[in-house]
């Protein structure tokens, strides 16, 4: 008989937890035996998920109730700060899909200046692996503990890593205007995120100094071979769900939207997740909603010698939870679509 | 080696169309060999529905051009008027789940009443089972052609029709104030259901003179065993998917919310799709979408000896789409809850 | 020179605090000198509603540093509970509107059942006039302290209060199916109006508990001439603004549609801010959004002997601030209308 | 006694003739005495607009059925296209504000590229003036026809011009980003814009193509006295009301954002509908809803000497019928705010 492997989420209450477990629920070779909420422990987790009722789970408990024996892999979906000693404090058998900020930049220094304190665990930094799947497949797969990537980080460096990486857009003076649905706050009550305050409008946040704009740095400098700065404009936007970036790129010389096309075409082909839709199909972020898919597309712009590239995915799947289970896949040697393959729900 | 049910799909330019081709991608038993669109014929499926690409599909076809030496199994998803002939005309070996309204009433008469027209095809409408899967199942699994039931009568005639049928409230006077979503209108343009006319509001429409009326009725006099009629009084709000039916009832002497309540679970205990919430719980639209399910749960009014039923589905899936799939499973032997165990998706 | 009426605002930071300000912005004959929230006293009144940044304001003060001496009348738009202490503090010659609900059940027993604690100030309540503009006009006009009615009283109160009075329906047995946005439910952060929690759906909220109900009884109670109880059933939508009562009634024996609709049209002729609507036509909520309009129809039931009437209004005008602003202009003698003409914003 | 102007609007069945009605029920000097739509003429506008039948108006009529003897002034909400034929054929007794793109590009030949056939009327061109109220007015003041300045030009233009005009920003490399609630692709029915394909996502559209783009370029190549480029991409999102254009620009040398600010607060000081806002302040469009307000700021990027403007507007009013009211007094000596001090909706 195989056993199936013991999944514990750490931080089910939030709406990556929930995520989380929607799509494990379909998993044939894991098992949700462990769920912590450490204010609601005690409780049936359907008390804080109602819509997740039908799914056969533990009830929540406190995290220092947790018996490490019992489990095999661990997604931690906790804020980040309390992270990084829960992770320094694994057991060696368990392995790791780190939901949080807090292991996703190298430099423990940057980590500090974004983050406002010192680096907790900077001995554990040094081994983790940046869980952008189609990327670091390899490493993720011999990996302990993977740092899955920012919602946002992700919508950018997909796109844009191999084109920097071939020379064949300029590494500096990239601008990435996103567009990130609510659910990206978290689940804790604050006025900005009421309904009455999000509906019918739009506005930008953190311009300039978002915490994400390092961490998406850090893979361009990785493709550019040195240090880049980005422009990184997020805006909120009446939606629960789902990230539009819209990136605009000066192309190297002669360089066209097409040439750039055919090079993530080529770059992507073959990868499960990850489509580049043929010339003039805009991305819209509807159309991956629930999945986790990442669709893109090139377009020449009106200025010369410059491209726009769009790139969409759902946050919450490829841009959080859905790219975990990915991880956990590649990391537990499963075949990696595994339960991930349920389609876009559109309308 | 065991051969796939070959599967057409009529009319899949809708959004139920879409919502077969999104549910049936992940059933093992069937392929999709046949979706057919008339005016978009010759074109791929993607075209209509990009965030359906990743699925491997035939490009559609006009209806006259279908070899249905081919076809095992038939979704009829057109305009109803024309399905009636569509229909009739399949020949004796195609299975056959019609999501129009076209078979859904006995009584050709009330039909043309409310139809507008004759019905075109009295004597095959003898033989059709209505497929409210969990009152008729076992007349389902002998049925060549099954009426898949409309949206807002499967929200109102799940909680009604055991309740009225064990006499625990009076069939008259029953009230049914129904809210749906704007896909329940179709996807072909009309001005109100444009984004600006229908976000940020609410307005009742067909008050007393909706078509889902007498199918509703057909139902409860069935489960009354005399005619009945009832209020059905449907609006139209800002979402995509959903129906919530209010519904207020009369009691019989003695008996309370706790009561039908206890009816309810009773009755539908073991269902795979229908879940009747504890005590004090309140069914959410948001909790089922993209799902099968069906929540409930009874209330007791202010007024004495009234109760309040509630009831929640997502009309494009157990309204629609997913019934039809699970009428199918049914119809072929096929274990029901295949394919449609995806869970809600929330946010 | 006349000078003008120097207002205050009480509780300015929320929802209907903005209203009023916009509202009054408008207002030739007002002044706003004092606008208080505790918590925010000494900023501008900007920082909290910056859309209102055009209008010169004073800044936000304590409610305790308020000088009465150059306040002519009060707008309280205080938490329940707070403001029957300061209501009852004002002096003598400061005139008041209160939006609180701690002054709208005459019977004080009620109003310690429903709130949870014994009414402070029950010997003002007996001088407080209920300020349903429509029905106690003459009242309001010599009272120096009205209570402004709740949002789905008045969207109740309105339609069934005339009809019950002229025995055109039975007093016993009706239902109001309420559908309201979110601003209802005020502006502190709670997980349940979180933009992802209640966008693209629907649920009902408070069934047969909503402190509401005794306040609608309390109308219908008068209208009848004898205690009334009634169904109210309230359900949160993905809305900003608005309410819509669908109300389910049994006429009086021979009394149609037609008559409600007659008598409506009769009791309402000349009202400036009450429209019913010609035959057929379905009020919408977008239709009064931003306005203090209310509109009103009746409708034939399939169920012979009854009717529905449906009523629509914005929750944060007519329902709370416009109201307000009405029962100002008729207690201090301007042109009822005044600053109250804006007309409906749609789409 | 002073007769009030006489007002013809044409085409009063799209959403901007719905809010010029709107608006214009507030000016105390005019009147709207004919109201043209040919597919519903002989119908009360309250048939279109139910939302507005509190305001006494003239039926509609067709447009060739209009006296013009009895206009004074014209609103032209007619589609492109025809509208230069009708504006050319107008008594020269009449002023004309048109709000549809046909005057809005001075070179008609690049009107002929975008527009897709001749320019009809290109002696009239020559004497009409562009309505970008705040950039033109002088020359508004004496003009007997305006285009009304296109929604998104004019979020674009009124920070971009002043800020190019002095040096501060280099005119070449502009990239716009743009995002726009759904009534600015109109009232007729389209499966682009339902409800259900709007909702709860985002998309680019039009990207390197859209007719504002040349529009745009028009007014920063007046302001850099040369002819520029510019990157304009368009987002469409769930709506109704609003444009935000996010503007990422190259600062001149030693400029920063405080520089831009400084001089865009100095250029639109006194100017009663565009606020410059304080330092980090983001504007939002739900903060100018339903006004004709303008609010913009400008924020340091962390790309070096690069700087990010903001510019938010209701793309119904100041980016069409609010400007056009405002035009309309300006060209005939009304106090430019009359019926315009309506103050923003917020929720």
């Amino acid at each position: 008989m195989s056993a199936k492997t013991k999944v514990a989420i750490l931080g089910a209450s939030g709406y990556t937890g929930a995520e989380l477990v929607r799509i494990l629920a379909l998993h044939p070779h894991v098992e949700m035996t462990v769920l912590t909420a450490d204010r609601r422990a005690g409780k049936p987790f359907a008390d804080v998920f109602p819509h997740l009722a039908g799914i056969r789970l533990p009830d929540l408990v406190a995290i220092d109730q947790v018996d490490w024996a019992g489990v095999d892999f661990v997604f931690c979906a906790l804020p980040h700060g309390t992270t990084q000693e829960v992770v320094a404090g694994l057991p060696a058998h368990v392995k790791c899909c780190d939901l949080s900020a807090d292991f996703r930049l190298k430099d423990v220094a940057a980590y500090a200046e974004y983050y406002g304190h010192e680096h907790l665990a900077p001995e554990l930094q040094k081994e983790v692996v940046y869980g952008l799947t189609e990327v670091y497949r390899e490493q993720i797969k011999a990996a302990r503990v993977v740092a899955n990537p920012g919602c946002y980080p992700t919508s950018a460096q997909l796109p844009l890593m191999p084109l920097i990486a071939k020379g064949l857009i300029a590494a500096d003076g990239i601008i990435v205007d996103a567009k990130s649905g609510v659910t990206g706050a978290g689940r804790a009550p604050k006025e900005g995120t009421l309904f009455s305050e999000v509906t019918e409008g739009i506005h930008p946040y953190g311009i300039a100094t978002h915490r994400h704009a390092p961490e998406i740095e850090q893979g361009l400098s990785e493709a550019a071979g040195r240090p880049v700065l980005v422009n990184f404009t997020p805006h909120l936007m009446p939606m629960a769900r789902g990230i539009l970036s819209t990136i605009y790129v000066q192309c190297a010389e002669g360089v066209t939207a097409a040439d750039l096309r055919a090079a993530l075409a080529d770059r992507y082909a073959g990868e499960p997740f990850v489509r580049v839709l043929p010339e003039g199909q805009v991305p819209a972020t509807r159309h991956v909603r629930g999945s986790n898919f990442v669709l893109m597309n090139a377009f020449d712009d009106r200025l010369p010698g410059r491209a726009i590239l769009t790139c969409v995915e759902d946050n919450l799947v490829k841009g959080a939870s859905g790219q975990a289970v990915q991880n956990m896949n590649v990391m537990l040697g499963f075949e990696e679509t595994t339960a991930l393959m349920q389609q876009p729900m559109f309308p």
